[in-house]
């Protein structure tokens, strides 16, 4: 989900820095708009919004707003925006995932940024000015020049974060003018029929199969668990552990816990972010592309629970698995979605305490609460706890990862074979992904949009092909695939590239360094505790020893069929320290402008650490089990430890997909893992020889273990 | 300087989680009080603080104040603090550097951390309580059981900084009590005649040659500058820069242009911490010790500049310097170091735009600023420009650390000698080697207390013997100096560890990991702007390898004859972003309570790499000039890389410093310098001898360059 604190989605977060190509020349071509000629000339992409705009104009007036901002969020800062919620799309009939929209009575305006100007002057008619900055200052700015001191700005409160209305709030009063809250949201009265319906299918809970950690028996050394032995280091399973909750009674009473020993004492915890409410109650629904959520808040009192949804959306079973109907406090109310700002008003004139995330609860909740009753931190302890997964989750989240290996080798291995004969574009491979995804079990759509780009197009920040326009693959390009599934038991998040024929010593050098920072921050052994801001740069040491780099972060936390792009877990300064039992993708990576991309990404897990001398540490378990493109690793640029480290990953790969891959009789498979996983050695990087021999002999005079 | 916004001194901050070692129990022992007993009991060094508190109470009832808070820092927020600032001290009689001080009409409070709980008990009366915690929740939370609702809670605004402020006034404010600015300070009311005078010693400028760059040439391979070269690295000198300003009037126009080019186009930058008006006008005093300052603040407008100190410090010759008396823009107004309130605050009556630094101003000056009128930044652009070190600047920086490495070689010498014989102990160790550093040119004192700590105290956080307490040193157990000088030329900061036994195999262990850390990050290349929090924990992976690590910060700016703590630079995340220019200390530890500590601190400075591939990047070059400890090494534990390096640090030492033993014809040192900079060799550590051309060719096997 996004959480707008950060300025925007985590995914624009993670890629912001990405080059972004070269925006051509918009001059004299007909598939934009140009509005300096009379009359103007619109292509047939542009949508009329006249009407749209005298409509809410209209609004505005009798509000008395000299202007009105439609950002590009949801009320519950998502990640993903329903179509339900394109409310600046339909105003300004631009589509783009970004961008800010100002009404005032005589101008309409756009900011956006860079990926999407062009796409922006197909879309829009003359009625609207394109903005190139982004942020509240340039916003504000042009406010002061369009509106008089003491003019009224309206904004929908549930659509601004509480950092991002705050920002605007103090921008114009010192300017006077004045943000004004409007509870009822203009484009929606007037956007009228043509809106999209309110999402209606069902909201349903998770199978115990997928949440329960009973009659669950692991072992180290079982099928559930990973040991891996390498140097001086034990990665522990988790399984033997004493684990959080599951079912969402133990939820709830595991969160009331720690209202309880809060010092502040809160005595409800209130709950915005979709996925807060889909992981407590262990309920899934399809309100949001990509995310199995529905659109609901809870408010977790000491003695009550406020489920806010539409009741009609849950069967009487699944009202029954809630308890709803009584009134105890392991019953849940199921209260309309829209009474939850007056529910939390009327919950707050008592002598209550509210915890919240401030990161992600509306201004248009956070204005009901007096600041006397709220505890405000900047996650709630839902989503702090989301991010420690139980036992169960991690045996789930590694599970859906042997699946979804499966579905990525079957892939690679198809496109090995139909690449050189030219039939493959990004598009139709992109599909191809998806059908052999959808052939897992438990599969329930693509966790994200498909990163399927090849050569050029692999250096663009949030380039995904389409039907229309795509590349086609070639032995001569390298290609990058960043894709992810959504599965019952776990989400899903790996990126490949690979070349079929022969890459240049440039590109060998940039993936091998990509590679090597892959596998160093993967291997790293650091304190309990430790933030990732404080290591992430160890994924990218071997890129700035010759003066390259990556502008974009290097990983982010993922759910069990709920985010792919999980917070507060990453390597970022606004996530929280790493802990044991939390899942993190690992991804460093490498694009030049104009020629090709390289990203190398796994998804993690945060195991102890076995250290020489005792103490409380941590390292990561790598859970995405692909291996990396041979033709594409200089072995001479890995140290022993690292070719040691791989070695032992593609070992681990062996035998956690070997097996699958072989109870499905997939033998071309097989064979193609044997190949791609064959030990590496320091002198020979595509087969496996006698070098190893060799290599320890000479290591063993260096004093190396290997 | 202390910066309160980060809770505290920078040494502190930097130091605060080392291990305290063991307290003792205080029952029955006759240096502490005991307050249980009837009469209590009071050791002879406990002060009787009745009359002061009796007085203070009459004042306090005077302002109708419930309570007053007395805390540890200066107007400045000075990181040492002069006697005439010791409030703190003469009411409580504690006169630990640390700790916060609380009266009420009934109570009297003192907050200090554990270094001090003792020396607390031997020091105070029984009028006062010692709480053990730190930090304004727990003072505001015994004040709330303490006043009634309405009651005030006085402070000199000027003691204050303006989070720490903030933070009172916001808890306070929670429930009911009120903070009051008092601008007079009530302990100075009663301090009366036991108050040490203003410091009054004339205030000088610094000769010509220790700022400006005339004449002054300097090109690469010079004595001048450093040329390293190792693997794909080129250390570039800065001589051939264009380099920001030397005279004070040159500082004036850069700032002043900065102030231009501003888009909130402030009109003045208000001056608050004592190093900035010292960096900015190329003075100096003796008012703080350990450091080169005066008491003062300066109002730079745009069209007028006012130096706030006493005017009879200055001689005539410095004030000519100063151009004082005229009136034009480049002219000094010297005004009375108590006028800066008054005049702030009438500046600021007309259309004006104060830039101040908000880590530093003290809430007395800011809360006269109207906040339209306030452009506030973490640091102000004099903090900023201070930082980097122009060519002159560093050239100097250089020299100094030539000189000072030699008085810590002849120290080494001599502790090689002496120790043996047991005739030396801490306190006198330390005197002898003020007694070399005293034979440097251009010395002007100790940049701070010297940390001189044998066995188990080098374990303890701001361990510092003293005449009466202190250990002896041994050739049974290591031994860690922390030590740096004034001159005039630059300020110095460097710590050795060193053994003259045989260490164990853990402390050769430690120290290598200490050493790698050390070497991992002095070598590191990163991108231009890379803040230091992102990178230091290359510092750390060798300890963190094996489950060690240290509990303080990586390192600190520091200055060209100004604090040898000088912020902004340094790896915390306060800290600004890392540019060529700037100097760092790096320096890693390891401690074991009760057995030993290690810390290897050297002064670094930011240059550009030269990498493979364009680039703006960044590395470390080294300019503290004394050598490791050969017998605390255990080369088998360095790669070839850190090896190189070492050994090429070693090359430099050699041609630095020899020369300069040379000239002073200190042939034993000249000698001691060439054994302890012998090649390192991945098989000898102890001598040089074949093994280089050995391990040269097993490592071309590998294919690494040596």
């Amino acid at each position: 989900m996004a959480r707008a604190r950060w300025g925007g989605h985590p995914w624009l977060v993670l890629l912001c820095a990405y080059a972004w190509g070269h925006p051509k020349s918009l001059d004299q071509r007909d598939d934009v708009r140009n509005c300096s000629i009379s009359p103007p000339y619109l292509p047939v992409t542009a949508v009329n919004t006249t009407a749209r705009l005298t409509a809410l104009r209209q609004q505005m007036y009798t509000q008395n707003l000299s202007a009105y901002i439609v950002p590009d969020t949801d009320a519950h800062m998502s990640e993903y925006i329903g179509e339900y919620d394109q409310r600046r799309v339909w105003i300004t009939g631009f589509t783009g995932s970004a961008g800010v929209a100002v009404v005032t009575m005589g101008k309409a305006s756009l900011w956006t940024d860079s990926r999407y100007w062009t796409q922006a002057e197909r879309q829009m008619d003359c009625n609207w000015e394109l903005h190139k900055e982004v942020g509240t200052t340039p916003v504000v700015t042009w406010l002061l020049t369009e509106i008089p001191v003491g003019a009224r700005v309206g904004v929908d409160p549930f659509l601004f974060s509480i950092d991002s209305w705050e920002s605007y709030d103090v921008a114009l009063q010192d300017y006077d003018r004045e943000l004004v809250s409007i509870t009822v949201n203009l484009v929606d009265l007037v956007w009228g029929s043509e809106r999209p319906p309110v999402p209606n299918e069902p909201i349903y809970a998770l199978q115990e199969a997928f949440t329960e950690r009973k009659n669950m028996t692991c072992f180290s050394g079982t099928e559930d668990c990973f040991v891996l032995n390498h140097s001086e280091l034990d990665f522990w399973p988790s399984c033997d552990e004493d684990f959080r909750w599951s079912t969402w009674q133990e939820k709830v009473a595991g969160i009331r816990s720690q209202m309880q020993k809060h010092p502040e004492a809160p005595t409800a915890v209130l709950l915005s972010a979709l996925d807060e409410t889909a992981w407590l109650f262990n309920l899934r629904g399809s309100d949001i592309p990509y995310n199995p959520f529905f659109y609901s808040y809870t408010l977790l009192t000491d003695s009550s629970i406020r489920l806010f949804a539409n009741k009609s959306r849950f069967s009487s079973e699944t009202l029954q698995y809630l308890n709803s109907g009584c009134t105890g406090p392991l019953c849940v109310q199921v209260e309309d979605y829209g009474q939850v700002r007056d529910s939390v008003q009327a919950y707050t004139s008592g002598d209550m305490k509210v915890w919240i995330g401030t990161s992600y609860t509306s201004y248009g909740l956070y204005e009901v609460i007096p600041k006397a009753k709220l505890l405000a931190d900047t996650y709630s302890p839902v989503m702090v706890t989301k991010a420690l997964k139980n036992s169960k989750e991690q045996t789930l989240l590694r599970a859906s990862h042997v699946r979804d290996a499966v579905a990525v080798i079957r892939y690679l291995v198809w496109l090995e074979k139909n690449v050189p004969q030219g039939t493959v574009d990004e598009f139709s491979g992109a599909e191809q992904l998806e059908k052999f995804r959808g052939e897992e079990d438990f599969f329930s759509g693509s966790s994200f949009e498909t990163i399927s780009a090849s050569g050029l197009n692999a250096a663009l920040a949030h380039y995904s092909p389409t039907k229309e326009l795509h590349r086609k693959l070639s032995s001569d390009e390298m290609y990058l695939l960043d894709s992810g599934g959504q599965y019952w038991d776990g989400t899903t998040d790996i990126t490949r590239t690979v070349h079929w024929g022969t890459p240049s010593a440039f590109q060998k050098e940039a993936y091998t360094r990509v590679l090597i920072g892959n596998i160093d921050l993967s291997r790293l052994v650091f304190p309990a505790a430790t933030s990732g801001r404080m290591v992430e740069a160890f994924a990218r040491k071997a890129l700035w020893d010759v003066g390259l780099n990556y502008g974009h972060g290097t990983g982010h936390g993922i759910g069990n069929f709920l985010c792919v792009h999980e917070w507060p877990v990453g390597f970022q300064s606004n996530n929280i320290a790493m802990a044991k039992g939390m899942f993190t993708s690992i991804e460093p990576g490498y694009y030049l402008d104009g020629e090709f991309g390289i990203r190398l990404e796994d998804v993690a897990l945060v195991v102890e650490a076995k250290t020489k001398y005792p103490g409380t540490y941590l390292t990561f378990e790598v859970v995405s089990l692909v291996p990396y493109d041979r033709n594409l690793i200089d072995v001479s640029l890995l140290s022993p430890e690292q070719l040691q480290y791989l070695n032992r990953y593609y070992q681990i790969i062996r035998e956690k997909v070997g097996p699958e891959l072989q109870r499905r009789q997939l033998q071309e498979e097989f064979s193609w893992l044997q190949r791609h996983t064959e030990p590496l050695t320091a002198r020979a990087a595509s087969t496996a020889s006698l070098a190893p021999l060799v290599t320890v002999s000479v290591l063993t005079i260096l004093g190396w273990s290997v």
